[in-house]
């Protein structure tokens, strides 16, 4: 039985406390908040929800504490203390400042004799992973990744900042034609304006400039100036019934030649369509919270990604499932 | 600089020499053939054809064996014979025999403290491997495996041996409808008849019982009686013309469900689309072939999987690229 804490307790988090009740070989010991503990209601059954701030307190009951945080702020400093003490998992997915996190955490875990397994998830995690057995598989060849269908919570925070603006929820929707040119093996050069247009269902308060808030959000520099967007205002109640759930999903495709003149196209495409997102991301953190653990029996320690893990430590199944019902 | 050997100079061997020129930390070092030496002419130049019979006198000068011949007669003898003295990879791709072999192949290697990669390539391989972390990540689901559209060899070698037919090709073809209904999430229950159909190209002897011949394909058991086959006569010119090429291709579907309640249906797919089978194959056993001398180099031997495989250990980039350039 693999004993694992949850760091959190927000949509992740909840994916995470779903995902434990689906693999028998866990069970959830207790949910830490920054919050008044008293004030937060989890769903698992006779769990305590316990201050962050005795967290050291569980040490010895906790195999693996997942870390449900964001990664602007929280992560860069929570996953390096928490590695101190636990095997740890987190879903870091700044991409550009990885190294660094991978850095800072790898210091932490190396010195304490955990093992931390950080940017868990589908991207970073299960997108990078195929991207990397795509890349060793075809070595000539040319990447690309589409996102969407579906919602990016950053891009709609960034429109509910807006003046004027209530609530937002924006999709991210792939270019068919786009994905269509790569899967063809055409090997396309395409702008970032090719491959994904952006849609904005905007709640607006009463009296609004709604022109001035189209313009704004279509000329938000890094967010929305690169791309076409579509804002369409709707009413509280509409989004509400039609937009409340966290869809996403994605494709990672591979376009690659092989032959003795790279007379033949190969593609390989991985391709996620996903119902709840924070759900999805909750499942790969506990499959690798398992890995964490065999590996930690191994002796493993410092940080890892899930380019380290070899899939049979994911598995519940034994050596002999494997090889009988899926190789 | 990792050297190679290959054993055997058909079709996948073929596209190992193509697929090592593609990857420049390998060097391939000789061809082991059964046949005449002096007969068979390969592609790369300099690099010497010699008898299977002389292999261990290789012994010091090769660091991994690529073996590509039969898993029907000659893997099961082979892959445990040169795992007495190389670090080998096989494409071993009899389903229902892989625990069998794994257990000769484990005990030769684990003997002479070899590394064994068995059953690599796609279906064994990559598809297994996908099953493997959908599985791991979605305990509740299921999982489905299509074929195609794509050539296979087993089917077109059952027709030809048929009397009156002088050549077929057959060509596996998943069923739209199958897959649709599959990757809406819906979990249907389906018949072998209902996920794929086939579809023979022949050339005919002069005067052969063309009825007789569709007839005997149609009704043949274990090949064709439990599809829907479309038999369809050509002329040789025809044949050589427009199915000259190995393509194929597939995909492996989990379809599962996460939440409190099981109410999100989240859908990952591993997608491939080949030109050349053979080619493909090969770059997959390359690959492994990179893995295999890593894990050697750290003290693994014993016979492994693609499983086993830590993916960084695929990739020629070093751990500092990977965390910069594919998390």
């Amino acid at each position: 039985m693999i004993n694992i804490g949850i760091v959190g307790y927000g949509n992740l988090a909840k994916g995470v406390e779903c995902a434990i009740r689906q693999n028998p070989d866990m069970a959830l010991k207790a949910v830490f908040t920054r919050r008044d503990p008293t004030k937060v209601q989890i769903q698992t059954p006779d769990v305590p929800v316990v201050s962050v701030e005795e967290a050291e307190l569980w040490k010895d009951r906790i195999d693996v504490m997942i870390l449900c945080a964001g990664s602007a702020t929280d992560l860069p400093e929570m996953t390096p203390e928490f590695a101190r003490s636990f095997h740890v998992i987190d879903s870091f997915d700044t991409h550009a400042n990885i190294p660094a996190h991978y850095q800072a955490v790898d210091a932490a875990a190396s010195q304490s004799g955990h093992i931390a397994v950080i940017s868990v998830g589908w991207d970073p995690g299960l997108f990078s992973v195929n991207r990397l057995y795509a890349s060793a598989i075809l070595p000539q060849g040319q990447d690309y990744t589409f996102w969407g269908k579906g919602v990016s919570q950053g891009h709609s925070d960034a429109v509910r900042r807006l003046p004027g603006v209530l609530d937002c929820r924006q999709y991210t929707i792939p270019v068919p034609e786009a994905m269509d040119a790569v899967r063809s093996g055409a090997q396309p050069q395409l702008t970032t304006r090719q491959k994904h247009t952006r849609y904005c269902y905007v709640v607006a308060e009463e009296g609004a400039d709604k022109a001035a808030i189209e313009q704004a959000i279509k000329t938000m520099p890094n967010y929305f100036a690169d791309y076409d967007t579509t804002v369409e205002f709707i009413t509280a109640e509409e989004m509400k019934r039609s937009h409340s759930g966290l869809p996403h999903g994605g494709s990672v495709i591979r376009s690659g030649i092989t032959g003795w003149n790279g007379e033949n196209r190969q593609t390989i495409e991985y391709k996620l369509t996903l119902d709840s997102n924070p759900q999805f991301t909750a499942s790969v953190l506990v499959a690798c919270a398992r890995a964490a653990m065999r590996m930690a029996y191994r002796g493993v320690s410092g940080c890892r990604t899930i380019f380290d893990i070899a899939p049979a430590d994911l598995s519940m199944l034994s050596r002999e499932e494997m090889l009988a019902h899926m190789l």
